[in-house]
């Protein structure tokens, strides 16, 4: 039987790493890469690293070519889907053409899979479809928001509270009922622009865990002007961006 | 300088530790314990096993008595405030006899310092108090929400959807307001039962990430008993519990 891990990461940082994902990346024959056509060099960088310090000797790389997909569908949930589709049929082709009997595959997941991530709902669509059969395992991993939250020495929640995590899309449409606490991924449109400032404070960092780390806190107010000239002006420089963030409503008191 | 680590080990599997984690850890002066009076047997096997593997000899361990608290209060935010003050008191003596000037000091937290725990908190408050002085940092480690979301395969989100991570008192008083997707963590009085099961996947684990580890998931309706019999079965031979779940409402359709 083949075997494939799903291994998260980290967000940025090769000591993010754990023990179970280095072990996982030494029993490895054949690493999976799908890559955007816009490479990001400080991420591929890191899953070198990880590769050169971890990997066996003899392991194998199979490379695919990501679909693309529209950025800024009228239909994100349809567009995402259909993207999902093309994409684990490219997955399924790159498994079945280079993982052999009784080999051990493995996907780099970029902090932890079980964050708006696809590889899982990939691989559970692959076996549905019941022509490529394997097993596989999920390896969890530091994911971004941890990361946030670590290097802002914060909690997520506050005390015997609900926090809720969001995307940029959502909270660019209103700020979620009955929570005051906000973690924000997949922002491409600033969308801390669009809620009320007021009693608001912001915890954001952008290339958590990596040399090039930004972070910024404070009252939404004050900062957010700051943040959206910190975040252009690396964007221009580095050719793109990750960024999450925390919004955290102060109590009236 | 005084320094301190807050280190997340994660939630029970020794190998869930990050390399950084193991770095702060062989840098480490002082382990501060702070134990409940009841012992988790497990939890403590894995600190050890832990501090065997790569604490530094000659480092120092300085324990402390956690504070008791009530824990069915009536005003729950109150009561663990006022634990928490008590709780920075024993923990800023221990810091202030125990370590060093130059030294280094390290809190071990279960899973993720950011999701409901207090040390980063407590840390703040003597900080705040202004007579005791160091530099802190935290470090992320695998939380058990993590941990349960590779152990069953699943993603915490759905496409561009959010979720929402709450306690068990929340949830028993009502489901969050426009969430599908629910992840509830310390809930004593399995408040998965408060839910109106229809249409209501579960994804329940315990003792995530050790060799008790238990895994139960399927439709509410079906496996809510299941549950309630393995978890009062389990707690009744560790003497203990701490488990974590995800509900996920199907789509309409």
């Amino acid at each position: 039987m083949r075997k494939i891990y799903v291994i998260g990461i980290g967000a940025g940082d090769p000591d993010h790493l754990t023990l179970q994902a280095a072990k996982a990346i030494g029993r490895t024959d054949v690493f999976f890469l799908l890559d955007k056509g816009e490479a990001k060099e400080s991420m591929i960088e890191l899953r070198r690293r990880i590769m050169k310090a971890y990997a066996r000797p003899g392991r194998r790389v199979a490379e695919g070519r990501d679909p693309d997909r529209d950025r800024t569908p009228d239909d994100y949930q349809g567009t995402i889907a259909d993207w999902r589709h093309r994409r684990s049929a490219v997955t399924e082709a790159l498994i079945s053409e280079h993982l052999l009997d009784d080999e051990t595959g493995a996907f780099l997941v970029w902090g932890d899979p079980s964050l708006y991530d696809s590889t899982i709902s990939i691989l559970d669509e692959i076996l549905a479809r019941g022509e490529t059969t394997f097993t596989y395992e999920v390896i969890p991993g530091i994911s971004s928001v941890s990361t946030l939250a670590a290097r802002h020495k914060i909690g997520l929640n506050r005390i015997g509270r609900p926090f809720q995590v969001t995307t940029g899309r959502r909270l660019a449409e209103e700020w979620p009922a009955d929570v005051d606490d906000v973690v924000v991924m997949l922002d491409a449109r600033q969308a801390f622009g669009a809620v009320d400032a007021q009693d608001v404070d912001i915890y954001w960092g952008a290339y958590l865990g990596t040399p090039d780390e930004l972070l910024v806190s404070g009252p939404l107010a004050e900062v957010s002007d700051e943040i959206r000239r910190v975040r252009a002006e690396a964007r221009e420089r580095h050719g793109w961006i990750m960024d999450t963030y925390l919004l955290r409503r102060r109590d009236a008191g």
